[in-house]
């Protein structure tokens, strides 16, 4: 390992704490340190309110195990199997993840495996992502609410909760290789957030886009407020996520969601299998150099310099000279 | 109300003042405090060019003196009329805003007025934007000449009359609830600049843009330069704010700056009225959070804590219940 | 002069300096200034690896000079005429720069001479930039690699080579005046990062653009990866970076990396010349201010500041009256 000061990742986070990491008082000057949660208010909680909380969501809780039961059963996947919420295959340098709980939805089970199975797949070249008989219907509210409601008023044990989701959408995000998203069906919510954090989105002609979040008394804070105006545009994403409304797959090309629509899921599933191979065999730090530059949000200059860096320590002698033998 | 440290907008503003209000001297390392205008030069601006300046623009005056006696003549509203430029209706917690000068151009009464229209409709669930004959013709710059043109060369004195009309545009933008804009006919300069202040762009087939500015020698500084971009991308903003030349409906569409395009005016209208029920009966506080992520312009990590914390504010557990009756 | 306090370029650089040349030490908490290179670590470089470097390179130098001798030979432009990779013609006040090195290759003479051209048409209103049979091969890998293979690890080395390709697409994206790049057949790697640092981009139908860096082991250094987020949005720009594949002319105009796709390259030269007239007629400082806006990436709030400065330092009585009596 380099000396740190020599690490393009040192500098890097240098870089990236600076702008984000700290704040001047307004009133006195001083510089003021923020730590994210640290800042936020976290007033103790009545457990009155706790209790009311649980015994308005009784009802729920039982939905929400019916829905856990039903979920990871009658699965034949031929790679390890050992989640309920995704399963993991891996060929030739490409991992897919597939959302196999039911509709794809975001039960609790699936916000602590997902992350688990980022770790299984660090390995690999490029990564999949997609759904069985759908992409996702998004939240499971029924199976999240017993640890929403009882947050809700306190920032810190809600932001707790969100972490946990976070794990899975900003984990994804942070993978080191590209991700592709095919998309198929529904993708709905929390299911459009991560595709978000996805690199390269494709979808089936089938296949229906929506934040339906604000029907729920919900602003979005899985990442797609902050992803999609990047992909889309900020009126077009103010017009998905004011309104809740579905776009479809025509509409998410022409808006730049997906940058491909194939006519069948399965013309989907094998036009993402070619283009993950094609990923999985380029040089991977140069992938992974072009996804860090996409997705760090530095300023322009700053940006130059990361790409410079990145290219002095990764760029290899073999690859120009296979190029110039071309 | 909250204590400040626990008040998100105290926090919010605390991470905006950072990102804008200071700097470090070059050459001291001191920290600077930039206050907008005060930072910026004031020479005592000569009598004599002012009154050169009265000179040439006396025809102006008395032209810009009779567009204005025009303004507001006729009009069959139903709702309070109070304003010359601006009528105000609401109607089950949507409030529309209807330009009503002659062609909708923006004289010196416009810029007065419209803020006050603004507060009158600050308890609205959205606001609809739209013209009367057209959208807008812009700027009426006969009727704002007389302001603008003595304080040419003078940045103090420029910014006070661009602050008037910041009033409208800046304004337009921070109001908490969803905007809605309906652009028929022509949209031209500032009134392009006003409608990149809303969070929703419809039009009708018959309606046209342009960025004009250029041809009179300005650069667009009512805010279109800096919105534009988020909406249609870098370079068709420069196309159209450094040729001049107008887009259609239909490219528009294709471009992001519109959603949707309908046929006639008064699909247009019905449709526009149809959205803002639909959304004036979302829970207002899910659609302000996601317009404040929307528009805030944060590092993806703060308006990720901001999303978070809004909701751990302001979302209802009737509203999670509501959704799990579903 | 003005004073350095009344500069607007003056506010303007410290507004920038603030966000892109300081950071905070994570662990003391002091203020460190980051200058660019100096904070990229300079190991020094063992000479063997230079030297297998250098015989690895042999056969590549002999090609890379051939290349250089059939570059510049039999041209006929009437204008003066002083390089060998790109042809000068000024008419009008419309600078044309035309790429004439080998299918618009960049190769080591190409970066020497473009900052030169830059230099030569300062006083151009209006620059089009343009290729002679195709608009660029991109780089011209052996003629570069006797230089960049020996930086490979040696991060200050690697910058000052990159340094002199920045000079080219830096320089062009911070001259004053509109650049217009009329693309025909293909615009490949270093020459789609080129016309990405250009305001306005046409092309005729037969274009073709592809970023293929990362096939060499590259990650696209030279600006490409900071400006097509800009202007196509980020997911689009993963698409083209990460698996190097080409669009056509449509596919580019639809994802807004053009505005305007002609039928032939004959028609797009026309309308080239057609539209830089355009912008040579009009007020200079208008447009440049116009694109300093588009192209600064300064906060909302600063952006808008820096508007209505350029604007009272800038704006003409002139230009107004003309306005007024149209």
């Amino acid at each position: 390992m380099d000396a740190p000061e020599k690490n393009p990742d040192f500098i890097r986070n240098q870089v990236s704490f600076k702008r984000q990491d700290f704040c001047l008082s307004r009133n006195t000057g001083y510089l003021l340190f923020v730590f994210g949660t640290l800042r936020l208010p976290c007033p103790p909680k009545p457990h009155q309110t706790f209790n009311e909380v649980g015994k308005n969501l009784a009802l729920t809780r039982r939905e929400a195990n019916f829905h856990e039961r039903q979920v990871g059963n009658q699965r034949d996947y031929t790679g390890p199997m050992t989640y309920q919420t995704v399963a993991v295959t891996q060929q030739s340098g490409a991992a897919t993840l597939t959302l196999i709980s039911k509709m794809g939805a975001m039960n609790r089970t699936f916000w602590q495996e997902f992350p688990e199975a980022l770790r299984e797949i660090s390995a690999a070249r490029v990564v999949v992502l997609r759904g069985e008989k759908i992409f996702s219907a998004g939240l499971d509210v029924g199976s999240n609410a017993a640890q929403i409601a009882p947050a809700l008023g306190d920032p810190a044990a809600f932001r707790a909760v969100v972490d946990q989701m976070h794990a899975v959408t900003e984990g994804l995000a942070r993978l080191p290789m590209p991700v592709i998203a095919a998309v198929h069906g529904w993708c709905i919510g929390a299911g459009l957030e991560l595709i978000s954090a996805a690199d390269i989105r494709l979808c089936s002609a089938d296949a229906r886009f929506s934040l339906p979040e604000v029907k729920l008394g919900i602003t979005a804070d899985l990442g797609g407020l902050q992803r999609l105006p990047h992909l889309i545009g900020r009126g077009r994403t103010a017009q998905l996520a004011l309104t809740g409304d579905a776009i479809d797959a025509a509409t998410a090309e022409r808006w730049g969601l997906v940058t491909e629509v194939l006519d069948t899921p399965e013309a989907l599933f094998a036009r993402t299998e070619a283009l993950a191979q094609q990923l999985a065999a380029l040089p991977p730090k140069a992938l992974e150099g072009t996804k860090r530059i996409l997705t760090s949000g530095l300023p322009h200059a700053e940006s130059l310099a990361e790409a410079v860096t990145w290219n002095a320590h990764h760029m290899s002698l073999e690859a120009l000279q296979n190029a110039l033998k071309k």
